[in-house]
């Protein structure tokens, strides 16, 4: 695919890419290491959720902001969705072969490998994590001997995404989710999504205090560092892109953040992709 | 916009969408009463859910929906989905002013203004229904007298869909959202999404004998018989679209649908609706 790069001040940028808001947790943890870098984010949030999507649609989906995100100069990528990286990184590592891109599902893996003790894990996901067997076949790379539980948790998203994260429906959301679970031997959970680390109090108590919950963001922040080999001239940028500008981005993409949202720039991705990959097929004649 | 009509032997159709998989309620309802007529379903399962995104993006999405069905001779476009109802019914009108439109907030607010007796009724609806008004709007056409009250409920479509519509979670998440207003003297709640009939057990217990749950499928039925003025020779035929064709469509669907749900067929609405644009903006050149 032909790449045209946008020239600009503040780059290069490390590119975060999600289906929605929820990469705006791991953008908030990789500004806070890295603040001299600059940063940007896309949510594709005229098409969110993925996780209840089919892998096709998911991989077109992330190829597209992928395409779109590449035509600025960019440090590394990285895919802050558990489902895009679970189901789409042979595509995009395919079409963008120049560009280094990190995802969520090995850190998580590393994450939850470096905690237990007994080899027991269970994986807690988007029915199209779980369904892609992406942590199971992470988790194994490090370790074969590894027992790797997993199981969808659909409930969590909406739950998180309406600041519901403590009190009785999500206690009870989260028992009936880990229930079948209990009585097994394990000691360590990995939270494979984004969104579920807000969650992550009512899970420990549901589990108790032996079992470890871990998540992806301290590998992925460290694994980050080694692609950062440029020094940022002048004030490092965030700039954020949506693909659907609503009142419900800014208002749970605050609470997300921090407190700290700029007004994002809505593209249209399907419309601009669509574009170039005809100009591509059918280049315009040239009037003489 | 120029209108190509597919000639077909089961057609006239009735043409009912929705954003996803709820629509299949309507429809199962709509055949029981009309079992000699085709129907076209399309669900948006690629871009699901409507209800938190904004009105503008609904809107396309919905023209571009309409756009692919009014391809197919149509006896008229049923609105299976609330939220289209509530914020692109003036768009498609005016895209498609050839083709009979019917939604489904009129026929709610129908249902409501002739339960209640004392002229205070309480919506229930997605973000995006409840923000746009339409329900107030519709009511007090009837009857400017009604105190219409609006709670979005977004955890009921997630509820619904992974068919937890009974137990404490599900006691909890109602108790949650119509807490507000029990002490008021509502005597009638609207389903005003396709989804919210499969919690209707939930919602009565929650709030009593005394107050009655409608919904807009009575009306919407009642109603759809003006618009039928062919009769179709040869079997009556039902297909199904989807943007987006997953397991998940099918496991649900099948729950929605009786038991009964053939194997959809999976269209691609953006490339299909932009092409159709670039040809009429950019006609391709004859050679001679």
């Amino acid at each position: 695919m032909e790449r045209k790069t946008l020239t600009t001040a503040a780059g290069p940028y490390i590119a975060v890419f999600d289906s929605g808001v929820g990469g705006l947790t791991v953008l908030a943890e990789l500004r806070k290491q890295y603040p001299n870098n600059s940063f940007l984010y896309l949510g594709d949030t005229a098409r969110v959720p993925y996780g209840t999507k089919s892998p096709v649609m998911v991989t077109r989906y992330a190829l597209e902001a992928a395409w779109f995100l590449s035509r600025y100069p960019l440090e590394c990528f990285v895919i802050a969705c558990n489902t895009v990286s679970a189901v789409a990184l042979p595509a995009l590592r395919a079409a963008h072969p120049d560009i280094p891109i990190l995802e969520v599902v090995t850190p998580g893996a590393l994450s939850a490998v470096e905690a237990t003790q007994n080899k027991q894990i269970l994986v807690l996901g988007t029915e199209g994590t779980i369904a892609s067997g992406a942590y199971q076949k992470a988790i194994h790379a490090l370790d074969p001997e590894i027992e790797v539980y997993g199981v969808a948790c659909p409930l969590f998203v909406p739950l998180a995404e309406e600041g519901i994260v403590s009190g009785p429906i999500v206690k009870m959301t989260v028992q009936m989710y880990l229930e079948p679970f209990l009585k097994k031997e394990i000691d360590t959970i990995v939270l494979g999504c984004t969104h579920y680390p807000l969650l992550r109090n009512a899970i420990q108590e549901a589990v108790g205090e032996n079992v470890k919950v871990v998540d992806s963001v301290a590998p992925l922040t460290k694994r980050l560092r080694s692609h950062l080999i440029h020094t940022i001239e002048g004030r490092p940028r965030l700039r954020i892109f949506v693909t659907d500008h609503s009142d419900r981005f800014m208002r749970i993409g605050r609470r997300f953040l921090d407190g700290n949202l700029d007004e994002p720039t809505q593209i249209d991705l399907e419309e601009m992709f669509y574009e170039n990959q005809r100009l591509i097929n059918e280049p315009p004649s040239l009037s003489v």
